[in-house]
């Protein structure tokens, strides 16, 4: 493309501090650097997580930074080095590397490559970035940034799409959808006739269900304090619906009660501590898995060790357990073959100098998942 | 035998009340009911959840009780409808039992099965123990109470072992050495070729660095803060021993040092909340799986989410994943086909009247096992 090599302007939404809205800049994108790859974003989710980093008041130096890490877009030129990218490919950019090499990416037990931008320290992560605004360096966010026009990112975090795939849709396996579905399929690994939990119905939450469903759980019972969220959760897969505010007694005594011992798995998609542990306890004892599909780093969670010696397991998720570069693109094939649900998670779509009023209506309870387009 | 169907009258320790040492009295067992079994007991171990269960100064309901857990005996005589043991049979009581029955037997992925003693009521357990002492009910420990020269179980219980197995090593296997054992082999499944910590080296962390080995771990690194056990441990398949107390840093840190990126797999076999947590945070992100072998119910365990997102999973292990009736006759021919050690465990041989020396013993860490003979 014409803009090749060139320094591109373009619009960003920029956190320039904690908790403060987003504020609509002109931005200029550097070219891509070798193993990097420029690319035309099409499309972003929005997410919690989003929220939940640009409410962290303890972290300084993550800012000034440009969120957003559920994208879809274009690539627009690739760096030295690049061989399985071409401008004109649909991709979408991963907040989980697979660089296909490492001890993490050769083992079948886990998704989490060595490379991972995570792992890399703060200066290795600014000196990969390539916006700046005003003059002023841009952080990366999860090696994605998408709350951008253009964005640069590490080729070993980039997944190449069908050519027909509808990026606005697509955006959202990019996180949310891709960690709830495999949680369920791979991280539980839900046997058929099995009885789950799922708590929080949120995208990750729905999500979740709809992988218990696909897993053939017979009982997939669907836990929220808002009721409004039942009836998609049922659309979702939901065999029974449950809102802890109708009962005096702790949510995991119910879930006990209504399944007799406890349910063979359970899986919090909120990043609640309490949570957390309700959703442990809920499961039965002797084999009973719980998995942490939620975030949170700021608070500690506590349970009685003899939860644990009763047999449960418990467990957490970081993208569903999916090697990404290799899983996202048939994630994509899944739902253009309709073997998976995408566009019933969308409830708005917005353009980008909106994402402010996206932030409203996740904190409101009102979206499931809002789009941003470009 | 001459005392089927009488009310034998023998020797007991006795736990009249919380912290007490305990007193050796005359008591009176009654025969067995239906689906019970009298034995004589030849030898019991002294563990360390007996002398937990005895400094418990909150459990008020619990007392008197005759503790003790690790016995192994002859069958005297047999109540009503026991068709799987007669008189003369060399037997291991059992703390789980295995109906073959319910959900639990009949699922290979636990072995609690739903009779235990401890899904009763309190109630149950108490109308089930057959032994008083002058005058006074008697409470079971355990659904076993093997500090007794006579005891009266349940059927489910209990296990037949080979004619020829010395009792006075084999009652080992009825808690302690099984359980760590089962903890690497049945719990965590420890591969070959992996590395492992092992926190804590009494009976049961030995027994746990003997299933490591056993398994083919590669690497296998013994923790404790007395130096004094690094010996034994290294006869146990040890390959590194390791003393916090050598390191500024957390020990924790020091493991994932040692190891590049934290072990394979852990064990606490200790029964302290702050080591459960450096177990689990010792373990490799991505994969490592951390055992709660220890016991405690006294305070909670506390870890951030993140350890469990990054993809760490937390088990438990009660009886080290054995179902009972079954396991044990296989684990005492085991021992006698020399496949697993027993004897190395055994530093003390006393009669059942100094087991408040056994308890010294234990506390001041000068001994692994003290084996009481009657």
């Amino acid at each position: 493309m014409e803009t090749a090599g060139k320094v591109i302007k373009c619009k960003a939404a920029i956190a320039w501090e904690p908790v403060k809205p987003l504020s609509i800049e002109e931005v200029e994108v550097a070219p891509p650097q070798a193993h990097e790859v420029r690319i035309k974003m099409a499309a972003t989710g929005v997410c919690h997580t989003d929220l939940y980093v640009l409410n962290d008041v303890k972290n300084e130096k993550g800012f000034p930074v440009i969120l957003g890490h559920e994208g879809a877009g274009v690539v627009e030129s690739v760096g030295e080095g690049v061989t399985k990218f071409k401008p004109g490919d649909k991709v979408i950019p991963l907040i989980i590397s697979q660089c296909g090499e490492c001890e993490g990416c050769r083992s079948p037990k886990t998704n989490l490559c060595d490379k991972n931008w995570y792992n890399l320290s703060h200066d290795m992560m600014l000196e990969r970035s390539r916006i700046t605004c005003k003059g002023k360096q841009i952080l990366h966010f999860t090696g994605t940034s998408t709350f951008c026009e253009y964005t640069v990112v590490n080729d070993i975090s980039l997944s190449k799409i069908d050519d027909s795939a509808p990026l606005d849709k697509v955006c959202l396996l990019a996180c949310g959808i891709s960690t709830g579905y495999g949680a369920a399929l791979n991280t539980a690994k839900v046997e058929p006739g099995s009885s789950c939990a799922v708590f929080g119905l949120g995208a990750v939450g729905l999500a979740t269900v709809m992988g218990c469903n696909a897993a053939g759980a017979s009982r997939i019972i669907a836990v929220d304090i808002n009721p409004a969220k039942f009836e998609k959760a049922k659309e979702f897969g939901a065999t029974e619906c449950l809102n802890p505010q109708d009962h005096s007694k702790p949510v995991q005594e119910v879930l006990v009660e209504m399944t007799g011992r406890g349910v063979d798995y359970s899986f919090e998609c909120v990043g609640n501590v309490e949570v957390m542990r309700a959703a442990l306890e809920a499961c039965r004892q002797g084999w009973g898995t719980s998995v942490i599909v939620g975030w949170t780093e700021r608070e500690e969670v506590s349970v009685s060790p003899v939860q644990l010696i009763g047999g449960r397991t418990w467990k957490g998720t970081c993208f569903g357990g999916w090697k990404s570069v290799e899983s996202v693109p048939k994630l994509v094939n899944d739902y253009m073959a309709k073997k998976m649900k995408l566009d019933e998670f969308i409830t708005h779509t917005l353009p980008l100098d909106r994402v402010n009023e996206a932030f409203d209506l996740m904190t409101s309870g009102k979206s499931i998942r809002t789009v941003l387009v470009f």
